[in-house]
């Protein structure tokens, strides 16, 4: 940390939030680690402790770290890129980005009353009877998504009999023989709240993603309504946009 | 309002914002519209100050009216839906949604420097000098966009003298000849902060998207990248996902 660099016209607080940056890019502080406490950067950078205060919040307001009270600062975990034009499972994703996925089913029941969501204007409806399936996902062990999907009785006899702690596609693909077409999804700004945060395990509120989506079998068959609910900080979209 | 429905079981509060939300749902409280204030609940469903209140937060909680302080509460205006995955200018999709766009150019200046963004991995680079466009993106006079965009320089020239208060796609079709071939972009959910909050209009924070895009013209040439705001409470995004 002594060996920092101090770009000319360049506030110390920034200079030194600048320092850790590079140590976390360069992967000298991995993804979970401590960083310096602001007793440690006033003794390595001499500087006040307006200075190295500062240069935490800095750090924090960049989304690199997180403060949890009592304990310390660490290296946030990078945040999941997912695909949100592409059909593809958390477990899957998961997979894809080094983690390791697992699933806490919080309840199945079976609900008499129809589904609909509205997506670009046009109501679908899912009619009843159907399974509601609650989920809480998680990678490495730390929540990352809440999920309630809604899905036709018609179309999945038997589910609630079925392992649901694993991918739900991988489900309806082998024991139900169904391939998905296509999920039109609305995508909301939201903000966590009581319970949602309590199950999330976030201590303040967070931004976070509501995805909404109807997932079709062939044109127009609807297998399932979801409703899913994605940690902002933990959680980045992509998509790609091209021509009509 | 007299004429209300009283669901058994369900708390007077909920059902005094079921009844509103009947009236906004038929259109006979159309978005702008003020609501009834607490004072009136109170006189036309007899009811106590407390429930009157809960009942307005609950409308407020839900997104189906906006508080004013000293004004009163109004209808909220529909989000506006709009695609992620079609390049789609602001002044197209405001038009669509039957809305008047209008932009205000907040600053122009040449950059020497590069800009750089990270998508799916892969960092594109844009180098410089580039044109830095900031602009706010209004319907129906109500703030809903703030943008930064970066613009080749030598793909763009003389850019600064353009007219900029309007689709900068129609700037690039028909000043330059370009056609965009595709965007990719990143979506996060976060919090506005103080300026932007200021510049967006809203008095508290609230949830936004950050979209960040690099815009190609043909296959690897790229002519912008875009840093943008759009503000939670007025936009909700919808994307199809498809098998790879």
């Amino acid at each position: 940390m002594e060996n920092h660099t101090q770009a000319q016209g360049m506030p110390k607080y920034l200079a030194i939030a600048q320092d850790i940056i590079g140590l976390i890019v360069r992967g000298e502080l991995a993804p979970g680690a401590q960083i310096p406490s602001e007793n440690e950067i006033i003794a390595t950078h001499g500087v006040s402790n307006t200075t190295a205060r500062r240069a935490l919040q800095e750090l924090d307001r960049r989304s690199w770290v997180t403060r949890i009270k009592g304990r310390g600062t660490f290296v946030r975990q990078r945040p999941v890129e997912r695909t949100v034009d592409r059909i593809l499972s958390f477990t899957r994703n998961m997979r894809e980005v080094g983690r390791t996925p697992s699933t806490r089913l919080l309840g199945v029941r079976v609900s008499r009353a129809n589904k609909s969501l509205t997506v670009r204007g046009r109501e679908y409806r899912l009619p009843g009877p159907l399974y509601e399936v609650r989920r809480l996902r998680l990678a490495d062990g730390v929540p990352m998504m809440l999920e309630t999907r809604f899905v036709s009785m018609q179309l999945c006899a038997g589910l609630d009999s079925k392992n649901l702690e694993g991918s739900l596609y991988d489900v309806y693909e082998k024991e139900y023989g169904i391939h998905l077409a296509r999920i039109d999804q609305i995508v909301r700004a939201t903000l966590l709240e009581g319970d949602e945060m309590a199950m999330l395990g976030v201590e303040e509120p967070v931004p976070a993603f509501r995805v909404e989506g109807v997932t079709f079998v062939g044109r127009e068959v609807i297998l399932e309504i979801e409703n899913s609910l994605y940690r902002g900080d933990t959680y980045q979209f992509h998509v790609t946009a091209t021509q009509y």
